[in-house]
């Protein structure tokens, strides 16, 4: 760190370790997804077949992987797009990420639950809660950092606003999915979650240079 | 990292590595706690009520969680606003910072515990002897820091005050708390540590500009 | 972080943080490979025979962790020599790293598979076709970097062409591992794999000053 | 990042992330190591003696957490008494440091092999072989530096020889201590262990300013 002349101590420390924080917090969620991806114990002697198939059970433990990596890799990105428009920290923006990170850790929970009962609506919906609060949690603080002036001055209108609409494709795609729940089965519900691919893909397009 | 001139290594990577292994930690023990919140192994066949008995039955380690979690925030934001008053490290810091952190990294023991026998006054001892242990450990580095002469003098008077007191309000509440085992139950005293969250808003108000 | 001027906000915090993401969870990801060596639970009274028994029977999985934190090792050394050519970030950079990181925060699934199963078939396959991916997802990170201009120009072209070819070296060694499978012992395909380690050194000493 | 005129990239982010990487995985296995402290299921309606009789078997596994805890932080302590002199990183120190982290990532296993079979000759010399190995690799990462001019020639003489035998206080009570192993009783073995803190805080002393 080049000091700045008299003291060797970094100038804004404080609003890079609010990022270390969600960094080191992002890549241990992304990590520990994975302990649920488990072969159960089988006997030693386990032949090919037994092993295929307690594999091919663990198939919507894959999907339930695959998809929470998605979304949290959305959540990070807009979280990297949002603190590259941040120039300055307090307290608040502190407190307000930590709630963010509150439920950016909770998301290995709702992950295992559609991974082992993703056939009933309350691990359906409790998944879709989680997840929409860590985007809405995460839209708050993006209000919170332009309310208090934490954002650069500098930063485009257009930046500004897709900051704020970003990570919301997650709640608006998961919350509507919800109200399919009484007619159709959890599995079409969650097959509308793909839908947040080509939303967040026309977001990022859109606002990309 | 800029280099300074001659050698292109950064001026005082010293303190900025005790930050990026505490800011490590800290994310991992406030990740690592959801570990515990998992429902347990179901017939594959189970149906939509056993399912949401078996969460139910997690509501417990879900306040468990969200406890710790708040109070590792605290710890962290504490921390946070320490390091932006020390300005130079040395071994002593990097140990009396590592007995912090052995505490935090604790944390997720006495959070199971309190989760599944918070009705036992030994859980309740022990979760608020290790939370109380870090706050405490974390009054002691700012204080060996100001001793040994690590905090910048361009620090308010009131900063450093306030950086002694910060975490204390977790070890008081709690091992007051105590005090109250042998007449009250267990979920009583537990409720008391409410009393964390006003007390830490009044501090940090009093503090923030 | 020294400011440049006005604000004290990094310049390029944006490269940094793909790279803090990075770090971290490849260091998650090489300690969590480690947890899945354990020593099963055995009788309070359990002898020195019982024990040494339990340690031998463990001693598949610690040559799966030997293997798999090899060449995690090698795709950061990969990493960190690739990122110390590329001197801009954009989310397209963002999304391809993300998809490598999906790859190496899996890899602890596949070691556990031959830790346990690693005499059938198809735990050879799956550990070989995930390892392999992330050596191919590291190729096209750096394809991505070249062709939309994020890497120095000031880059020699000798390092250039080893970036691409460096974490290849895996998948090369792996997959061709795979045509043996019909023919060999799944401990023969399994020997065949310490050839990367020869293939890296060559590599390696062509390409180092 | 302060730019150096031209491009905005760090000058050496190379030692960097091997510092990043480096925190990160001590950092994850100081954590980790707590993973292991847990109160084996009880009935939901055990009763205040079955949990205290719990906690109390618990004993030797908080040994083990308090002695790995106090163990790694001294191999991080002399890593970052170590790279306070390093200016310079190449692929051999990311190797050489990547083999010191393969030690440290191995800890929480001896760690729970002596905390649940202690009493075992066997979990003593695993555990002993493993922390001193770690010793050792610092050790010769130091050495490496030293060899191939990566210490800065600035360096005072007395902080590179004790950057040499810091961390073998270690090596040298652990691989000594299993010479008593045929005429003691493990726990003896153990508790000669202590033994390394004297020594770490003599050498601490002798060297701090």
């Amino acid at each position: 760190m080049a000091g700045t002349g008299v003291a060797d101590h970094p100038a804004d420390l404080g609003l890079e370790r609010i990022i270390f924080l969600s960094d080191g917090l992002f890549a241990i969620a992304l990590t520990v997804l994975v302990i649920d991806l488990r072969v159960p114990e089988l006997p030693t002697a386990a032949g090919s077949d037994q092993v295929a198939a307690a594999l091919s059970a663990l198939l919507p433990r894959v999907f339930a992987y695959a998809l929470s990596f998605t979304i949290i890799s959305f959540y990070w990105v807009a979280h990297w797009r949002r603190f590259k428009l941040i120039e300055r920290a307090n307290a608040g923006l502190a407190y307000v990420n930590l709630l963010l990170l509150a439920f950016i850790a909770l998301i290995p929970f709702p992950t295992a639950l559609i991974g082992e009962h993703g056939d009933i609506a309350i691990s359906v919906m409790i998944y879709a809660v989680t997840l929409s609060a860590a985007g809405i949690a995460g839209f708050a603080s993006w209000v919170y950092a332009l309310r208090t002036g934490l954002v650069t001055v500098a930063a485009p209108k257009d930046l500004v606003r897709s900051g704020a609409i970003r990570g919301l494709s997650v709640p608006v795609v998961m919350l509507g999915s919800l109200l399919l729940l009484p007619f159709a089965s959890t599995y079409l519900v969650e097959a509308t979650w793909l839908l947040i691919l080509p939303v967040q893909w026309l977001i990022t397009r859109r606002v990309s240079r």
